[in-house]
């Protein structure tokens, strides 16, 4: 059985790309799908397309319209999700993908360092299964397989 | 045509007591509410209920399981969202709530200080209505009735 | 039984005094809502709450997300929707409205003059029941009654 | 990962096929489908199938219903919608398309000239993204891939 | 706990009278909605509100449009359906009536003659109770208070 | 794009196989579900399972139990359904069916023969599209694809 | 804000009048409904209501099916469920009842002994929040109005 | 037509593999899914993947929290639920995930032996269609395809 899993998160480091390595070596039928990871890309994409916006609010609007537009899409094509939380920045976006995903009962896995114990403890609650690391993730999919 | 409102957000000041002052004041028929503002209570509160738990980690879950019941008992019961973000604090609860809120097809007024707006571009883009101040947010629900 | 209409359309007469004052004099149990009905408000009303926009685009953004916040609230608290077109402007909300109130499955009585039936025959055979008058919308909400 | 696009919009020039030869050449694997585009077609198809009608209003109710069945199919296939307004025409059947998506969470893609800002500007608020070209709208559905 | 209760079924009798007569004996707190009971005003009710249409076929349109708002408007307010089947006439409003209430997921109390056990036992097997006469449909009414 | 369609309706003549045929030779991508069409099977499926049951009402009761199931499993499973009623016979369960998918928001095509415009005018009222005969109904199909 | 709380499981001691006597002392707005607790009757109801049926599988379906609408109607109208399982008996009903809420997103407290750990563990897991008795179950409902 | 059936139940005997075998002797095409079926793996996979947990109680939901996301993912992608009750263990696991798949409208087949009649009569009412073997079960689905 195929699963297609979302990937929400923090597009900082090559989390994704340490993930999928790991899926492939482990023959897992999955296909991941992500937000834009481009940093630069995701800002501006609102100005790329649309043209010059008329101060930075309007710049972010119309970036995360585009933005909110790719991840309602990818979202839901997907049979589950993986929301990662780091330590750095404040990943709003993170919490608003992992808490659609759970109101529209898209199975969801938390990931998250152990010093994020206590701000996250309401969506770890929430979440299906709340891990610390992406191999504790994979495993938990891995699982679905066994 | 009376609404209830839920008043997601921080719990570090008095926000809300300032807003339901001057809603009465306003002679709205809005009924709020809203998670405990309590600190400490909402941190203890599984200890308190279910007995000391064995960490921190199994504290804080315990104690977020009831504040998910209430939350999502009383959000089920409102008519519309305010979600407020202040600058200090990660407030991955207000964002998961007005995300929950948004996914159910909850209106939802998020109010966020002028130095959030990047960070919060996807969730502002998201909500029906992005306002800066709490007098902003009234006069929006002040419009509903107008 | 009581019964909350919501009263979709344009808002350049005043159609919906009319329609109340005669519901009235039936003595049937109905409340009825609507969007804001002063033109001047409907369109500054994002710049009156939120300060002056950047252009044109940006105030008709603004305005607009107030508005559908109150469309969204009333809707969501109606039984039924009524949603009239005239001869005169393009009225694309009360289109919008109406297709929201039917996918929603909120029965609708669409009220339309003999000249515009071509230009709204996929609307008119969506909507439960299709009238030339508002006399003819009340008949139909007075049926409930009988 | 494969989308299917539904091309909600007027039917007097050849845009769909424009974007798909775009679409073609950018090799996005896309499947578009839409509205009966032969004008004479989509208004006579009631009474080509059913037989004459007596009179206008019947004749257009009968070619609506086989309209409307055609969307409600093409649109519960696809993943997301391109809803284009031109300058011309009343196009509440557009207006009806978009919103209709809307509402059932199927994310939507607003064209429309900069001359139509104001009488849509509560369709595009509620929009995930509005644009003023295919070639933007196809921009868009691009950045999903990449 | 007062509980709305529709009665989909045949009109040929006054079966809903006596129904609501008994249930007053009892002291139990029902109110009851039913369709238009009138069988001359039901059949005529569309030429009566719009003018009269060109032949049969659209008379029966007419008048079922407004039955059919009728209904959908009084069922989404119930909390319990009772459909009851007679052994004269076709009754296919009542199939419709009942099994829209149980895909709405609308509990439902089939009353149907021994007669009709054959005929009707798809209808059965998916209502939730299904008895034979009017007495036993009251007496499950009544046990919810018990 | 290929579509799965429903076929509901009598089962004592062959006109599911007369579609089927004439759809091939129009080379639409159509494939067709429907009902156990063996009478007896249907009838007795219940006892042949589960064994003799005691009397006529649970014999009744076992079968319809079963051919709900099929029906649940291949409705869920189509695009688009016809309901075909005849004149003769009951025909409850076809009204059952067109009722279940309608309310399910499936797309449904009514076959009616003209002496059965009265008693079913409420259903076709409901009914996307009401057409005579079902070659009229694979037009309406086959308009999809034009 | 008044709820009304379901309460699901074991209807062998008065655990259920317990728990409304001390939700009165405490002044909870609170509205208790529940299943039939007289054993007796609910296993009698079906042939009581409906006459004796053929053997013990038919009289238990009988009287299932009252027992079914009965919870189902009181489920739909409550906004929060508890689940109470005790030592004894196999109590499949409660686990039915608890999930079925669980389902519906009505907000569920378990409650179950020690002992019934690891059996309950997955039902306790889905639950919102888990407690080991009618007390804390009640200072759970306490909570939401401090 | 290809299936997907989730096999819900106790696993301490071999009953899936004997119900694949005979689907596969019948040319069946269906594909069944299930819950971990090592039991040992299904107790300790929190602690497994997670590390130690401190308790049983811990331990026990740690492995339900994965156990739960495992059951969730696959019981979505299913078209259909066999849920077999044995004699022994509490089995409130099959409980809950038959009374999750009927709320979900998810068609489901009840398994269960004469003995249980009793214990399990609301669960069978509920049910699509209950069987006492799983020769019976197979039976049902061979049913859809004849």
């Amino acid at each position: 059985m195929e699963l297609t899993v979302y990937l929400a998160g923090q597009i900082h480091d090559d989390w994704r790309e340490d993930l999928q390595a790991k899926a492939t070596q482990k023959n897992l039928p999955l296909t991941f799908v992500a937000p834009q990871t481009n940093h630069d890309r995701s800002d501006n994409v609102g100005d790329d397309i649309l043209g010059e916006q008329p101060g930075k609010v309007y710049k972010d609007d119309a970036a995360s319209s585009i933005n909110n537009l790719r991840t309602q899409i990818l979202m839901q094509k997907s049979d589950v999700v993986i929301a990662l939380f780091g330590e750095h920045y404040k990943q709003w976006n993170t919490a608003m993908d992992a808490s659609a995903a759970m109101t529209m009962n898209k199975p969801t896995i938390l990931v998250r360092p152990e010093s994020l114990i206590h701000p996250l403890k309401e969506l770890a609650n929430k979440a299906n299964v709340t891990v610390e690391t992406i191999d504790q993730a994979l495993d938990v999919l891995n699982y679905i397989y066994e």
